[in-house]
């Protein structure tokens, strides 16, 4: 008699986006002539930009001659990719990253959920409260929780609360514990890490042989100079971090799907006869047997992003949201509301007005306003009374939607 | 501390690809002039179909205009591939499949791996031997297996042989097995299944509350009118069977990366209390969790395979493999050689000549002919003697490997 994987009957009734999307879809069901505007899911609106267009056409015609024909790719990814992303993302940051230590994937969800198939099961896990949905549920699929409780915490997992009291930014753990997903700039709250924060993780995680799984997907939105964009810009990083990347949010990717995550030759992790095992060759052994590459032409999408035409370009896609994210920051500043983020970050994290709960004022603001937002407490207990508002849309959707929210919402 | 999942530690040195590619690689560094013809691995070599191209041109463009931009699609794939591969590869050869059943993703290999999320460690796996050697090592990564013995078998599975004596299709086992991986045409046999062994593979599952993996990779090379395509043509199929498909081997989609699972939505495997669980539920929450659907650019590629040109396109590509297929069987078999397969399947499976290993055929054959094979070994200790000669190449390529053979392997 075949059996289920009873850890996922343990999950919440569904994840956060399809549940909004449910929402949603009811709504605009009843409601067929409401102009909704959608600031939920943090997905981008723009197009993609030419340069990639132009490598993928390109490479859509290399395709069609037996001679520049591409099979099956490398499971790591293509070495022409992976020399730029070291060279430009790493390298010129003064971090030592290599190539070979990049693993070209097709998505940073991906990645997050996979990179547990190579940990051991006993490992205590820690994330932030509010967190990016995915660090969660992937551990309880994985059985590596208990039940959830009515606050929707699972038993097993080390929550850090982050809200306005510690910046957003989560307390060093006085407990112990073996894996602990970051991800800076902030999904959902949009705060940032210090070079100092992120040493005092190093530093923490070094002293306790932990691993950090560090998400920067959000990396590109980074203003402020003072703020490293990668982990590995902390000393001792390549010994206790992993970094997830993606394309998704640079350069327009998250149709077009394309990311990558590094993990560091050198660093170990133990296996039950207490020996030192590298991250690396378990990482490599898993891409090669359970995946099979990106799309070849994608690849050479991702690897426009890297040429000066494409640098200028997700620039300029990249300024355009963030001056979305300082509107949206300035009309609800104005109408009264308190906002957090937005300045290093596509994501603008709000105060529900009037004590409302995050769900209620989710439904308030689809009813009256039309307006989709995301609500705090879906990422977590320590969320209820936040609000996510993403800064992926139009100018004029961002306008009109701010329009909207400011004459009902106004403290 | 840290730890890793020690399962990863039983695997064997290399999964069989890469440790070929590494002999390859070393004979082609010490012999810069031999002209090595790869017939190894099973990868297509001939353009992608126009049809293929030209909708994909098309979808970069959408992606350069706002209206027509594509951002995250649904993760279970765009309803219109969907619709398409339901009344196409499905409805029309009779088998009862809806379109919400069929899961697009990047590629077979990662579904066939991914799937064990969903079930219980605690099921008896039965596969092949010699078997894709994905299905093990996946298992093996779980923790469903102990340690390999000197023949490179797994404790705990449950091994099928294939060979001559049962014309490579296994016996329905006497005892009780809970997941069943079966796959035809076969890799790496070329064997195929008839409805009335396939009946009674459905009889087995449905008599033992078993589930049957149906890797259905190949199908497009069926010849013979009377073979089933599709596990859903044998009736009871729905209630025990999950099948996997992709555009890697009849579209030549290797590197284009695009493939998808059939989870018929009533088919149930049991939770630890005794209770029905539907399968479809917990994989539609797996991949809307750990997966963010396949490029949007290359599920219109995939589309387009169902246009009429697109259909006309893919059986020349298919027909041009086979004729490569029926050349490899031809000069072989005047060899002397006995071969088995490549008549509804890309895979010639051989007979080693003279007593020899799989392993010292493969050295011979890339020492004397220059030419790559796959070791029949590879795939399980009842491959030992056999060697699978993949068709896919140029006409030249097939043609030039087999004077080289045959010169100097007379039998």
């Amino acid at each position: 008699m075949a059996t289920v994987n009873d850890n996922y009957l343990k999950l919440k009734a569904g994840y956060l986006f399809p549940e909004i999307a449910r929402r949603v879809n009811a709504f605009a069901a009843a409601n067929p002539d409401a102009n909704i505007i959608r600031l939920g899911i943090g997905d981008v609106t723009e197009p993609l930009p030419e340069a990639c267009r132009t490598a993928m056409i390109k490479a859509v015609d290399d395709m069609g001659n037996r001679d520049s024909f591409k099979g099956y790719g490398p499971e790591q990814g293509y070495e022409w990719l992976r020399e730029k992303i070291a060279k430009y993302d790493f390298q010129a940051r003064g971090c030592e990253v290599d190539a070979s230590e990049i693993f070209i994937s097709d998505g940073s969800k991906c990645d997050c959920g996979n990179i547990l198939d190579i940990f051991g099961d006993n490992n205590t896990i820690a994330v932030t409260d509010p967190v990016y949905p995915v660090y969660v549920d992937t551990n309880v699929m994985a059985g590596h929780t208990g039940e959830a409780n009515e606050r929707g915490e699972y038993g097993g997992l080390v929550y850090l609360p982050i809200t306005a009291d510690n910046n957003f930014t989560a307390e060093i753990p006085s407990e112990k514990v073996d894996l602990i997903y970051l991800c800076f700039p902030n999904n959902p709250t949009g705060a940032t890490a210090t070079k100092e924060h992120l040493k005092a993780w190093v530093d923490y995680a070094q002293a306790h042989g932990s691993i950090i799984f560090f998400d920067a997907a959000y990396e590109a939105y980074i203003t402020d100079p003072n703020l490293p964009h990668s982990i590995y810009e902390i000393e001792g990083a390549r010994d206790c971090a992993i970094e997830f990347r993606s394309f998704s949010k640079n350069a327009g990717f998250t149709g077009t799907r394309c990311a990558f995550t590094v993990v560091p030759k050198h660093l170990t992790a133990k296996a039950a006869d207490s020996s030192d095992v590298e991250v690396w060759k378990l990482w490599n052994r898993r891409q090669s047997t359970k995946f099979n590459g990106v799309s070849y032409i994608v690849q050479r999408g991702a690897e426009a992003v890297y040429s000066e035409q494409g640098q200028a370009q997700i620039k300029e896609l990249i300024s355009f949201y963030l001056e979305n994210a300082q509107i949206i920051r300035e009309k609800l500043t104005a109408a009264g509301l308190q906002v957090y983020g937005g300045e290093n970050a596509p994501y603008v994290w709000v105060q529900t007005p009037n004590g409302l709960s995050s769900w209620d004022f989710f439904d308030k603001l689809l009813n009256t306003c039309n307006v989709v937002g995301t609500p705090g407490s879906g990422f977590g207990a320590a969320g209820e009374g936040y609000f996510r508002i993403s800064a992926f849309n139009s100018r004029e959707n961002v306008e009109e939607a701010m329009k909207r929210i400011t004459q009902n919402f106004r403290v």
